[in-house]
């Protein structure tokens, strides 16, 4: 359907040229119509080749969008208790920095009100977003579509390589976990894992499982044992692992709630950490310095991956292009008093 | 300076009249003449009368206020990460409610931000504002000034009677715990103390000692030892108490971090919670849960009562009038493991 530019296309003349209304006349959705005019990949060359023709034809142009006002956006789907005032505060930091106000919202548990969230964001018109939760392609089409920048924090599935995210090494964490366990001495090391769906879960595992290999222990498939993110979930995994015939000398978890499940279960074995099980956390919540004894853990640094999440955001709507637009922030080990040597 | 109402007074007529102006020309300031306009205690009769008369010679009138946002505003000092997050998500319920926008603000350690805060709320016109703050009378001044409602959250100094404010029952929870450790058949019940000036700190105290009384007990001072609300207040206290040449069986903490202070020196003295010492903590924070043995505690209900708060302050923005302005609910004691019978 390529047409010359000067053959106005049929219609109503007095109906403004929209996004919208190039989509019907191209039989393609909104999305795909944004792409084209925002220069992105995922449309077909045809396609793409037939939108940007009726973009001519019609002599449609980007509206300037209004400018930005002095807020910013925060979005969850659900507050974490432990979790959510770090990430808080970073915005804050970097928000105070700038002199913006932070709108924060919380979609709740069934993410019901993203959709009102979405609608009051684009009136608002907040200078960025940094969202914790996850946006459907859709919702990030219409911030897109409306000028609005934002950066995922901390994604937990894969995104397309053009949305920006802030995270923190995941991977590189579980790995630091493992070797200090095996430079300890611990030749059966154990991992409490998490839902093969969240990619963070899926890294930290990886890098267990690659330290495990490195240290030349081999990995052993029962000594990795799947459990929810919660204490309870850790608790089970635990009392599996110390029934084996034989069982590690130490245990790694995907998060610090597990590790206190983990403590649970040593105590009701009659065990005691660190002299007969090692335990490594991942997160270092505020809780960890009070367990008894105190858990190592891996930190994620999640008030500075906030500031990075937030700079980033404001970078784009500034129009720069920031050299990486997705970035992991160092994960450290905490090194607290649940892990020793193994008894010989 | 009883003026009759025609007398127009000398200066310059072109310059509008404003609370500013009142104020300078009665030589009070404008807290003073705001008091006057918004009828409000604390002015003594002979300046409201002065006012007055200036407020009708000049003819000023109240203007009327710009409609407000859809957005409110929830303010901190500093958030904790313990507390922050349940506050935050109850004035998220209730926002989603309203459809109101939450403008999350920190005013940093210093409080450095409060002025760039408040112009910047004043300028968003929000619905209403909950503040965890401590905002000075100045400020609270300005809002009114600007007819901002607001509420302030559990605070933590006396406030003119005329000042809205949700808190919760602490001195009925002090009692409560007291009370559980009495009825268990403790007689040496001890209690750390926190800072005298916060006002929460001495109505929990007061409870306890009400309920040593009511006991039958007799108030020992020796068994009251004040400490900073943290770990390591709740630490050093409670070894002092167990020094003495009549320790404690029980010890009651102003809050939850002192009593994980409290079970760290416990453990230090070779002894056992519950069966050689009951602790009761105070807030019920997550962590309790995860503590060994899970705490005995008194449950504050921060998520309902920020809830509260909102209502209470959408209502005065709707011009309604509560019954009680100030109210506080009602504290639980949730019993967990760490309280048992004294051993014999």
């Amino acid at each position: 359907m390529r047409m010359p530019e000067d053959d106005r296309p049929a219609g109503d003349p007095s109906r403004p040229v929209t996004i919208s209304y190039i989509a019907e006349s191209a039989g393609v959705s909104v999305p795909t119509v944004s792409k084209v005019i925002n220069g992105r990949s995922g449309v077909a060359a045809d396609t793409r080749a037939r939108v940007k023709a009726l973009i001519n034809a019609y002599g449609y142009r980007k509206t300037t969008a209004p400018p930005r006002s002095n807020l910013m956006e925060l979005v969850f789907t659900e507050l974490e208790s432990m979790w959510g005032v770090e990430i808080i505060r970073g915005v804050q930091r970097a928000a105070r920095k700038h002199r913006l106000g932070v709108v924060l919202s919380e979609f709740g548990p069934a993410g019901s009100t993203i959709h009102y969230w979405v609608e009051g964001a684009l009136t608002r018109r907040p200078a960025c977003v940094v969202t914790v939760a996850q946006l459907s392609a859709a919702d990030r089409e219409r911030l897109r579509d409306r000028d609005i920048p934002f950066v995922v924090f901390d994604p937990t599935h894969e995104l397309p390589d053009d949305v920006p995210f802030v995270g923190a090494t995941n991977w590189t964490g579980g790995r630091s976990a493992g070797r200090h366990l095996s430079q300890l001495g611990h030749r059966r090391i154990a991992m409490v894992t998490g839902p093969d769906r969240i990619l963070c879960c899926r890294a930290r595992f990886d890098g267990y499982r690659s330290a495990v290999e490195a240290a030349g222990l081999g990995f052993d498939p029962a000594l990795a044992v799947q459990a929810e993110l919660t204490q309870a979930g850790g608790h089970a995994a635990a009392r599996t692992l110390l029934a084996r015939p034989e069982p590690p000398t130490a245990i790694l978890t995907t998060n610090d709630l597990q590790a206190a499940g983990v403590y649970q279960a040593t105590r009701e074995a009659g065990l005691r950490i660190p002299a007969d099980l090692s335990v490594v956390g991942f997160d270092d919540l505020p809780i960890t310095a009070l367990m008894d004894p105190p858990l190592t853990t891996v930190h994620q640094p999640l008030a500075e991956m906030a500031v990075a999440a937030t700079e980033m955001a404001l970078a784009l709507g500034r129009g720069e292009r920031p050299a990486q637009i997705g970035v992991e922030l160092a994960t450290t080990l905490t090194v607290r008093a649940s892990t020793a040597p193994p008894r010989v």
